[in-house]
């Protein structure tokens, strides 16, 4: 007998793809592994008796590379990792069993959209600038949503529009990057939420000039807190609808001991 | 304001995992690129001002690998792909623009589980073992349900406990490997439904001893009807419960022109 | 019974390395995958019984990364490889077995060194710099040496200088880069060498802001007089020693159908 | 004017190749990262406006698979590498900046094939067989060498023959794989020889069923006392000419921090 979600489903649903493609050339941190995919081999290559034929291909990539989800296991503090694991302990083996990317349940939660160039009257938010506190309540309000415990927030700077003018323009090193610091990242906290992301490669501001430096709201979220996070996610189109409260769906890949996985989060709405 | 898919999702869900762990030595086909994770970065190797530091690594594998989706673009027969397009002309460029996996919208759908080694009375399918449109009806019935239109249908073997056993043992080159062939699949083509899995390597039966020599059961499902391909699902945890309808949630990575994605499919019912 | 070349060897010589060491992030073609090399066992990770452990790495490099040699199969014209073999054709298969680099016999010739920039009173050749037959020629004679056939010709522009400036430098996609052109390649092919190298990323001249749009002594060179190319070579170190003329060694890895291969040539000379 | 070394190679030299193709699929240890290679870019995917083309590929290979050089930092015996150097702290950083394989100096010197079957009487070395000094004395007595410092001795055992008979025959983790053990590598330390060589993948003497559980001579060769290691030589050839001496040239791939790189050694002899 079909359930109440089944019966959902086939109502129909609105679906808001929140990850990037993947493809040869696409911004990328220069501290990871660069995105490749080659076909090994093409149709025509070879014939099965019957007359059909396989292509075939292959990745390599970083684990951080493309909208992707943060393991606890990427930073660390003072030697530690989240819950007080020693970090360096923890990668004997070159897997991180303790808190690495498998750890992480598939992610299926209320979502909140908080955008802030939008109440900030901006298309994007300037380079450099640090989200406060003050901006993400304002954004919630105007989202008429109070983020509670267990949510994915979706902290939207408007920088995702830089994505297609190349590495440079987005991942900004020298321009420098908006986004949440330290004290948003308490913020979130305190709302206990389950994961944050953002529409930048560092989540986090980034100050003109010093590229990854200092990553303090990493620290609160991965270290002190088990909060994962999610980057370079697409958050344009959904921020032109109006939907602000939604179904989030992110699946990372269950890869033993990794650090991040690529992810394609889903925004999901009832039509 | 909540909307109806927030309300079921807070109330809770319960999620089968039906995707395979990817770890280095994993069971795979030896026709594609092996699956590997490495680390490069590790704490300890360096450390950033304020006393963290982050780890990071990279992966290299073929589209087919672990639990994967196969893209319309895998598989042609006589030189053309669904649709009729020239398989070839195609493949230039080094991506298939046209029936690429970045093509495959996520799938959220309802889906179905056919138990057949459960409605013959095995543990498992015998090695080679063609499983019939009848043992698909006997499951489908024995499940309560009508395979339609858009269903997402999960074919189990039973096969799958034998991906802990090592390659020789999953791949089952020597021994062959149960699934459905030409017949089943235009029986699942006939209720016309979205995709198609089981847990077995290369979804339909192989002979004993005769490898991948022929795929009629994929040239009907990906070049005839353009119905996409799981592969090496995880059904156990699934075929012990007794859900046998639940909505199936399949998100490919969005790689631009491959003609197949790692994916981790979930099964979700309401608590 | 030790042979001559024993007693020469026994007796010492100098060798050059003309290689660029290969690391993480050194300057590179972004038409090519990117260097990356990773350890992923390390000491400390496993012991066996007597308390021995492995540490074990791999790399994934475009074969045209680092100092290289081009195979003939890597550059066509109008469809043809050298020795009109039909272009399309010879990479049905997903490897060059005609012309791969594989087809490359181990390299021991005469080498000579024509240092361009020494006889026009330069440190380095200008940005985008075309290399005439007459400097050829005036660097040939300065060196006292007649080029002849079977000869590696190695041209030094003085570039690679630019090494270690990273790769906007060394590539040099705005600035142009000084190299040979057509009318050097016919020098060359005149001379019937055997290969020619010379110490930037694209052998040959490039116009500023042209990029790689034209590659006229690729031409030449590959596909209609079948002479290797060698490309970012380090002939800085040989150049400030007085040896213009000396024995050469270049042998590619032997990698069946690959249309090029990382090298790491050496010049000697007896003590 | 051309030097003694020119005017040899001038007169001619013989080559003997003694690296193994690296091709998709060759036998190599399963510890390893696989070795693959795949066109990204074939000619017809794009041309320029000349009507040329370029075709461009990669690999991703561990660095211990084909024929390849073990660096000294490649095997630690109680935390130690070759000199008291702490094999945990050098491997920070994700390199091994002491013992890498680009502290490798390219490799001109004498060489001595050991034929070791060929004194026995046989056709090959018997799976699991060790080779004693008393062997390695008998073959270098019959090749009329006596092996002194610096020299390359590669020890002939016959296995190479396995090589085309796939992973498992060449591997040899089930029969065993002859070679010297820790006996053999003392007499070879005796000698004071600058590497030493095997057609075998380990290189040593390998018990039936035992895999690579134990290995002293690379303890006693990489970690006692600085000799290099090459392995999955191809001596068949060398072995069926007259030549036990010659000049044997070893150019490891410069790859900084590397436990090891592939290589293709050359035996050269005039003609």
């Amino acid at each position: 007998m079909s359930d109440a979600l089944i019966s959902l489903v086939r109502d129909g649903v609105d679906v808001f793809d929140l990850g990037r493609q993947l493809s040869v050339g696409m911004p990328q941190s220069p501290n990871h592994p660069q995105f490749w995919h080659t076909l090994h081999r093409r149709h025509g290559d070879s014939y099965r008796a019957d007359g059909s034929s396989a292509a075939n291909d292959m990745i390599t990539t970083g684990t951080h590379v493309g909208t992707h989800i943060d393991a606890l296991a990427h930073v660390s503090h003072e030697g530690k990792l989240f819950g007080g694991v020693d970090a360096l302990q923890a990668g004997v083996g070159g897997k991180y069993i303790e808190h690495g990317v498998h750890t992480i349940d598939p992610i299926i939660s209320r979502g909140v959209l908080l955008d802030v160039p939008n109440v900030l009257g901006l298309d994007i938010c300037k380079p450099g600038y640090e989200i406060t506190p003050a901006d993400l309540e304002l954004a919630e309000s105007d989202a008429r949503v109070s983020v509670a415990r267990d949510d994915v927030v979706l902290i939207r700077s408007g920088w995702g529009q830089n994505f297609d003018r190349g590495t440079e323009a987005y991942v900004g090193k020298e321009s420098g990057v908006p986004g949440i610091s330290e004290a948003g990242a308490h913020w979130l906290a305190s709302r206990r939420v389950r994961a944050a992301g953002a529409d930048t490669i560092a989540f986090e501001r980034l100050a003109p000039g010093g590229g990854h430096t200092l990553l303090p709201a990493h620290r609160v979220l991965l270290v002190e807190q088990g909060i994962y996070i999610i980057e370079a996610l697409d958050l344009e189109r959904l921020a032109e609808s109006t939907h602000r409260e939604f179904t989030v769906i992110v699946i990372p890949l269950n890869i033993y001991g990794a650090t991040g996985s690529p992810v394609r989060p889903l925004a999901v709405v009832p039509s």
